[in-house]
């Protein structure tokens, strides 16, 4: 598919996920401006066929979209606000977020684009760096149908699944929210039925095909056990991920007056790996 | 298949599990004596074509075999000793002890019964009630090779797997510690999950489907979040069966030293439910 004639689209935030979507939207013949306060993804950029702006308004100059694959809210606002890539976009263009923000600050940011002529898609993905490299990632989508309709042949490049979860901003975040509960609960007990079988000198092999094929089962222990239980250091990526992502469920819970013991004790468990925490 | 020849065996503990075991354990042509202190659960057994016994060591006499399908570890000792089921059960019987026990006391219990010219299967289960009555139990199973050539037939009447997890005593249950630990913390954190919904007025059909095809997905959320959600209180049921064998995990974790925080935050969420913690 060709894309030139939707005329050029933008990607700030261009780490590990957002290289790998910008990779494909490049793919699909979306001409690219990008920006990223890390010169060597700049440069990764540039090499797969990206535009090099200087900053976030150049970057987001006339674009149709603006994917933003920042790391969080506060980074949202500042590019979209005080770097100036809201007024700099085309007028109808689509802000499409796919960074893991708050559900009440996708509400306040859709109708902050939306006051400037502008279209906001809540757009939080899941499916890591592999799916983003890949072009499969999930994306958990909500917004109103013009915001759909002007971001779907981006969101098309980039993932193999969009699930639209509503009408308006908010409600893909919270999707998100729950999401990331459960997938950071169970990659904690993961962790910790990987540190029993150890210190119990279980035959693992037996045990995990017991588990992967019965009651205790988990996507995210099917995967990461094994890698686990190998020492496989790749794993050590996703504690920064969880300890921002179960930090925003512990807020979301704090403000619901929610217990959420669980839940609580996975966000610990990661901000302890993370060497935030005793 | 007739088992009559192999002569009798004997189910002791015969509340909602064992019953179902003992029906397809007749239905496989299996002659048993029983034994349960409810008389509620004894008329069950009987009208099911069983033989009731006054008593344990009534149950086991001359039997070829014995399940034992207790509330704890507590009671597997009180029935093989104090009440003399072991030294009634025919010499190289073999004991099934389907009941979720800590690990050592499973190989202390192999020693005892291998001493007394018996044998013994470590056997805990998964798959409940409904994998009980259906005689599709998934077994996870742990002795030696004369243990395993005993129970055979009857664990093929009751269960559609049977895991063959060592040589000895005691690995079987330390699988199902681990299982417990995993199912124990998926089904705590669905229900957070799930109150996470309810609050946030998720639409929870779309999100549910995200979640099970994603990777948030685990066999307890698939399995009971609808029926979280539905408030189907035959969940309540569960609640009994984690505080104990959570319990077990703690204190397994106890006397390694290790902190499980996941697992013990489970654990605290079950007993609450079950109105034994503030």
């Amino acid at each position: 598919m060709d894309h030139a004639e939707t005329g050029p689209g933008a990607v700030i935030g261009l780490g590990k996920m957002g290289a790998g979507m910008a990779q494909n939207l490049m793919r699909h013949g979306f001409r690219l401006s990008g920006y990223d306060v890390d010169p060597t993804a700049m440069e990764r950029f540039v090499a797969g066929g990206g535009r090099a702006a200087a900053n976030p308004a150049e970057a987001a100059r006339d674009a149709r979209f603006l994917l933003l694959m920042v790391l969080n809210a506060a980074q949202v606002e500042e590019v979209l606000h005080a770097a100036g890539a809201l007024e700099a976009l085309a007028p109808g263009a689509a802000v499409i977020c796919c960074s893991t923000v708050p559900p009440a600050f996708a509400v306040a940011t859709e109708r902050q684009v939306e006051a400037s002529g502008r279209l906001y898609l809540d757009a939080p993905v899941t499916g890591g760096v592999q799916g983003a490299e890949e072009g499969t990632l999930t994306v958990l989508a909500s917004g109103s149908s013009a915001a759909f309709a002007a971001a779907g042949p981006a969101l098309e490049a980039v993932a193999s699944v969009v699930h639209r979860l509503g009408e308006r901003a908010g409600s893909a975040s919270t999707a998100k929210l729950v999401n990331q509960l459960l997938v950071g609960a169970h990659l904690a007990v993961a962790a910790e039925a990987v540190e029993l079988c150890k210190r119990l000198q279980v035959d693992t092999d037996v045990l995990f095909e017991v588990i992967r094929t019965g009651m205790a089962s988990s996507h995210m222990f099917n995967l990461r056990a094994p890698q686990m239980l190998a020492g496989d250091f790749s794993l050590a990526n996703a504690i920064g991920v969880f300890v921002k992502d179960l930090g925003a469920v512990e807020n979301a819970a704090d403000s619901l007056g929610l217990d959420l013991p669980v839940g609580r004790a996975a966000a610990s468990s990661f901000r302890k790996a993370a060497g935030l925490a005793p």
